[in-house]
């Protein structure tokens, strides 16, 4: 077994003893209701950790170098196999759900989709509820780690534009990937405990708060409630929720640079700046739409509120809805649909195209026209005062080819499947940016994704992995040379 | 006046006059039946011609160069120009349309693009029926030529793939442009000659096979019946339409090379053989669709027929109906909703994103994919035998990116005008992608586009522009810089 292969190992030995472990939390609170679910938890957690740990000591003593591949393997390995450990005690715990839905509630929770197959979410189990949570909340900080620590190294979609050092190597990711997680976690770790506290403040429960905050931080969009955080807008949580997700939705290492004595870097980003704007956008549109076309739905909430809660939910990913927006009309439902299409910044938790690689695209758009105005002149594509390389450009450009390439790949595997039209193509655009609901009566934010076929959960657990994981590592791991010695 | 404008001027002059002269034909056409259309060609053809040799002549003179500028302003200013002077005599012909369904009708021709606000045609007077297929027949030659002897020198979304000689400069594309007229206008009038006798040995009568037969070729759609040419199915004009729309997809150059003593050029070229492939497979994919899922409507034309006819129509963008595929159920609607993406080969008649984009996307990503899989190697692009330059990747990765925004933010404005989910994103991806009818029950292949509001009917006529121009050209025009000295 190479160096790097060992590496792998013992990651993901750690990992999934990690996740194992956390299955203890759910198990304990629902010991106090008894019946199957505690020692599902119990059971699986403990085979788990055991598995995990035999992992990790088989892989231990290398150096802990890490190759090009080994990243690959590990990014994409983890991320599945905790999505098929998660679902064991889910199956386990004595709700009334497939194999099929176990998985696709776990993996809609570790790649922080948040589409749910589960209705009637209020007389669950509790710890099935803490357990769906904690999942969104370990995918959240996991995906910052991997797109801060490793994704650049590797330059997957344009990533490599946030090297942090120059001299970076992927035999390093290591190491760096345990500083950044000791920065960013604490940070995470304030802003769900501050996101809670917010919560509570607004009149939810302490279970309930505790777990929007998990899923609101980790722009994931779990809720305790079949109404999701509509249910509990009445004491202001959704403004809460609004707060927080766009927090969640900005670079995290702009909070660690922030509290490390540079607070301007919080408005200064150009990534941080365009997307507050799209949100600040879209919520006005969706505002000014509403005035015009009131809902059809009796409404509590003024119309700025609905708008900038339910758009901030789609923009970030989260999934969240404080009104069942697929009622809105045309216009409306048509901005829901791009805004699954854009996402937060990269380096948050949230998922989707995201908003550098607009920002990329577009210079290397206006570049290419100013090429054409003025031939002769050389026109760079800048980003955040730097200079953008060939191939950086490519690899963006690049991204949104697979990225729609994929999307309507799925959409036509959906309804071949059967789907009507509009779930077949928002449910392969909800699923792949990792956002939550989709468009229509039957997935839409009022609808459920328990009816769907199990053909078409498949498809949808494949796009949530492969959207998480950027299209490039799935696309690469299938590589025929990869697996090659 | 730089010798560049002069240039310009003068061959939009010649082009104008040319329409002009044009519409002589449907007005001798239409004096047999009395009435005002027969006036209405003649007074506008009779003007058009006048202010085309006034053009003409304030052209003359100059040494006939061509900056890149001139070239952008030429190819832009010319479908603009056509369709705004085709427009006038639809309007003052006597039938009951509008100024903007009559610059609808006539960008939907002049743009090979098909979809039509006009029902009752099998009523109308005979001379507005050819004069639309006349539109169609010109815009399909008029494109050849511009993106074989323009675009590539501009290098327009990855065109200058196809430059004829590594020597070529924009200065020479005017002569250039009128050496590939004579050998493509010749194989035109060849095709469109036997595409003719075709369809009257198919049963049609000599008027119905002349329009069709402009129209087939050009890819265009145009039909003299609301039935299309399901209409004239009965003695086999629907399998002359399928054999002509796959000739009419191939890029044109190759009959002259083929002509010219290279016959395995209609074989071995690598773009004609994929298009080939994908028309072939979709066939296939509805025909056995079509078999577990037969049609509700009756039909008297078996399943292979209807799917080849209708997925080759659409593939090309021809936008000919023999059957109302609206009714196949969601996996053929979503099959023929991503053939619209897909287009024949460049060098044809053909619209859309085309097949050569989709090999170097393809290519780019094999490559892009393998070197993550072995790191060390040094994975060229190669497209017919050659590596491809990293700026011409770039140009084709950028030419998707502008493809899909442009799509989206058409789709949103048209949701924005009040038109259903299915209506705005079809109608945006059939007039953008130059095909001709969409999907749902408004704008189907049973549909009209005559419903729908006019500011609808707008958007579509710049998305029909934008679509035939290759994005580019337009965007180039619309950039601050460009009009400045």
């Amino acid at each position: 077994m190479s160096d790097s292969a060992r590496t792998v190992l013992f990651v993901l030995g750690v990992l999934l003893a990690t996740l194992s472990v956390a299955m203890f939390a759910p198990g304990i609170v629902d010991l106090q209701i008894g019946g199957a679910a505690a020692y599902a938890f119990f059971g699986a957690g403990v085979v788990g950790a055991v598995v995990g740990l035999i992992m990790a000591m088989l892989g231990s003593g290398g150096d802990k170098t890490l190759s090009a591949r080994g990243a690959i393997i590990l990014t994409g390995g983890s991320w599945f196999m905790l999505a098929l450990a998660a679902a064991v005690p889910l199956k386990l715990s004595g709700i009334d759900v497939s194999w099929t839905d176990a998985l696709f509630e776990a993996t809609s929770g570790i790649t922080t989709t948040g589409a749910t197959v589960l209705t009637g979410l209020q007389d669950l189990p509790p710890g099935i509820l803490l357990w769906r949570s904690i999942l969104q909340w370990i995918g959240g900080v996991g995906i910052i780690v991997t797109a801060m620590a490793i994704w650049p190294l590797l330059g997957i979609g344009g990533m490599q534009l946030f090297r942090l050092e120059s001299s970076d190597a992927s035999e390093k990711a290591l190491p760096r990937a345990g500083q950044i997680a000791k920065a960013v976690g604490f940070v995470y770790l304030l802003l769900t405990g501050a996101c809670a506290i917010a919560y509570m403040a607004a009149g939810m429960g302490a279970f309930d708060a505790i777990n929007h905050a998990m899923t609101t931080v980790a722009t994931g969009g779990f809720s305790t409630h079949d109404g999701s955080i509509g249910y509990f807008a009445s004491g202001g949580a959704d403004l809460v929720a609004l707060l927080f997700m766009v927090l969640a939705g900005l670079p995290f290492i702009l909070y660690v640079r922030a509290a490390g004595g540079r607070p301007d870097v919080l408005v200064s980003d150009p990534q941080a700046r365009v997307f507050l704007v799209v949100a600040f956008v879209a919520a006005m549109l969706l505002t000014l739409w509403l005035a015009g076309h009131p809902p059809p739905e009796d409404q509590t909430l003024p119309g700025w509120r609905m708008a900038a809660v339910n758009a901030v939910s789609i923009l970030t990913g989260t999934g969240y809805a404080s009104a069942n927006y697929g009622l809105w009309g045309g216009a409306a439902v048509a901005m829901f649909f791009v805004l699954m299409f854009v996402g937060g910044c990269a380096g948050s938790t949230t998922c989707s195209v995201k908003v550098f690689r607009y920002q990329i695209a577009a210079s290397a758009m206006k570049a290419y026209i100013a090429q054409y105005a003025r031939p002769h002149a050389v026109v760079p594509i800048r980003y955040r005062g730097q200079v953008v390389p060939d191939d950086t450009v490519r690899s963006v450009l690049g991204f949104f080819f697979l990225f729609f390439a994929t999307f309507a790949v799925s959409a036509a595997l959906l309804a071949m499947i059967g789907l009507d039209t509009v779930t077949a193509i928002s449910g392969a655009a909800t699923t792949l940016a990792n956002v939550g609901p989709g468009l229509g009566d039957i997935i839409g934010p009022a609808g459920t994704f328990q009816t769907l076929p199990d053909a078409a959960k498949w498809v949808m657990i494949a796009t949530m992995l492969i959207g998480r994981l950027e299209i490039m590592v799935v696309l690469v791991m299938l590589a025929p040379g990869f697996w090659a010695r």
